[in-house]
């Protein structure tokens, strides 16, 4: 690893309480700076808080726009296919974009973890996370569904870009995990099993575990669900 | 089959060599009446003569635009993102709803076919064109493929809410065919070869196929592929 | 089509009410001569009854053994595995064996139908009928999942294997359908319904329009599902 | 976790060099007691001295067989078929029932890892190695690919029988890799670029990663691939 601390941004802090203030938790915990990224301000400064204390850093405290539908296909209108295709498609298009320009800037890391020198090595790792809908469509969820699917096609194609040809050592890969949305449920015996909810703190190790997976065996796509979970 | 014609609305009808083209054709040759949409009056006339002349009846000859991005991650503009998922995905969203706003308006069809009286019965067929970028991303098709992506996360939603619940016998499909494009090259000793390019004529039968199959047994997706393919 | 009729050969003909007596009836009805393949000869006097009088012509009714095994992992015994797996996946190879072998010996199909000369040409088809049970394994289903995984990989590598290579002209396609003992249960309100259950006459067609279509579009798998379920 | 020490077991430690092999050293330096089982005899000594020095403590090495096709169809034997089926899924059957049974005696563990107290519950891990041919059948892989696919649907049933029901808390997975055999090749060069080969330290480390998972994300299925490998 370079001498410079790396960088972790994380675009879509949610309300602190999700995945994405999880994982900024534990990469600050692991030694990485931490940049945010929010639908607003006021969400802002509980988990920037709380990185400083765990020793983190928080670079960026900027915010974007999110979107989501879930309605019978009749009842949504074309204002809302368009603004749902747009924050979430279009969004990611501009964040990769603009991670990637970053990417080709940096050293090439290399590890020497385990006595396998280099094996680590890589410019940035890039994770979106998706949903079950990234998978398949359903009743209700067109139009989010339509979105998530987008993001995957991007992210699949990023990976066949930036994995293979002679801009080597990036990598970019999907999470998929289900139903973000139950962590965020305010139902105290639920939240108790930890057998039948995603839990965000468990969720950021695997995303620890993708970002430091060496470059001779990366992961393509991961589907993290509760060990109760029927699907 | 109710004693009315059933119509048949082709959109994309393309520049009359292609899958919009011989669908139509095989159509109206199989007793429908025919609508084509292009994204010209230009390419109108030449299939609109063809189905008069095969018996057919050609009825609202309006226009669409089309839009398709291949290039390089880096090199695609936002406007150029935009652009491909508006023109895909908004337009596939707006034609399914003006489909299933007519389709609920029809009488039930209780085909007589082989002694299963009622077994075709359906309201009506919707089905969306794929490529192999609806499937998986890949190098360059970034842009192309979160539209294609997106069309498909609609088509399934659309199956699942509209087959099952009690707006009952309507059916949507996604036919999966690769590299249209590949009908459009100007190659006689490869157009000669039927084994190894999608012939839109053969894929107009099973575009037949998938209308007339009883509600018994509908295919959810298919994926067509010349005999030779490596894929 | 060659001069000579065209042979259909059902393997597992079952109790004459499922998949493989409609599908050989209705090839039969098609113009082909059909051969019967049953785990007893008690199975074979009525679908073969039935084909003579439909003007169909069975050539061979031998017979051979069926096995599945429905049960909690741990109450499956070793004999029931080793059954399971060899009566499924070896009767699958032989049988597949046999078939290839005597379509080398055929002479090219070269149907002109629609105009479009030798489009549908081929030696001939092969079909495996699957289950929900050849794309997941579930709860009970570990050693009948087992064995219909290993046919749909047989299946799969016979596609690549047979459909692009010099011996030519070959077509091999697995069919998934679900639930194929639903349309042996004995509830009269239930099979009244043919949007809630697959029909055996219905899967026939599908098989049909398979063996006739072009090479220029060959379908790879296709899943059929009555237009009601849920899944 | 336990004050007993964990007993990670290999079922096929191969020649010492592979993902077997590094997985036990990597699970010896991480706590784990280590069980080895192998074709034959000869191949225990190596690994077993090494996870031995490394302060492992080897338990039960004993044998079992291994096999193989990798054959154009028509050259396969029943023999071979039966063979590669037996070998690959009766084993796995086998060796799936003995770790359930143990499982169901372990105490449940109940990790304090990073704050979350019992979060990583389980009382056991089963993870069987695939292929690229568990995933999909070519060319060449008919007989190999029908027992990878059995064998990843056992492990699939077992992850629905097992996780779900009153016998809670323990877990089941396939990991899909690539190629294991590339890693055997001496080719100097090849062996030095960490970017195009599978390494068996880089799959054991996600291994290690599996098994620590919280019971709240567990992982379905994963698909390790080296960086630049084009798939």
């Amino acid at each position: 690893m370079s001498s410079v601390r790396p960088l972790f941004v994380v675009a879509g802090i949610g309300n602190g309480t999700g995945t994405g203030a999880a994982t900024a938790r534990l990469f600050a915990k692991s030694g990485y700076r931490v940049a945010l990224i929010s639908r607003g301000p006021e969400y802002l400064n509980k988990p920037a808080t709380e990185i400083s204390q765990a020793g983190g850093e928080v670079l960026i405290p900027i915010h974007i726009a999110g979107y989501g539908v879930w309605k019978p296909f009749l009842d949504i209108t074309e204002d809302e296919v368009r603004e749902s295709i747009e924050t979430n498609i279009l969004a990611a298009f501009a964040f990769a974009r603009e991670a990637l320009l970053e990417f080709t800037k940096l050293e090439l890391e290399t590890a020497n973890e385990g006595g396998v020198a280099g094996n680590a090595r890589k410019r940035g790792t890039l994770i979106f996370t998706g949903a079950t809908a990234s998978i398949r469509g359903n009743v209700l969820t067109s139009a989010f569904s339509a979105s998530k699917f987008g993001i995957r096609a991007l992210s699949q194609s990023l990976a066949k870009e930036f994995a293979k040809k002679n801009i080597h050592y990036r990598l970019m890969r999907t999470a998929i995990i289900t139903d973000r949305t139950k962590s965020q449920r305010n139902n105290p015996s639920w939240e108790a099993d930890q057998d039948v909810r995603l839990d965000p703190d468990s969720i950021a190790k695997s995303y620890l575990h993708l970002v430091e997976q060496d470059s001779s065996a990366w992961t393509w796509e991961i589907d993290l669900r509760p060990a109760h979970e029927k699907w």
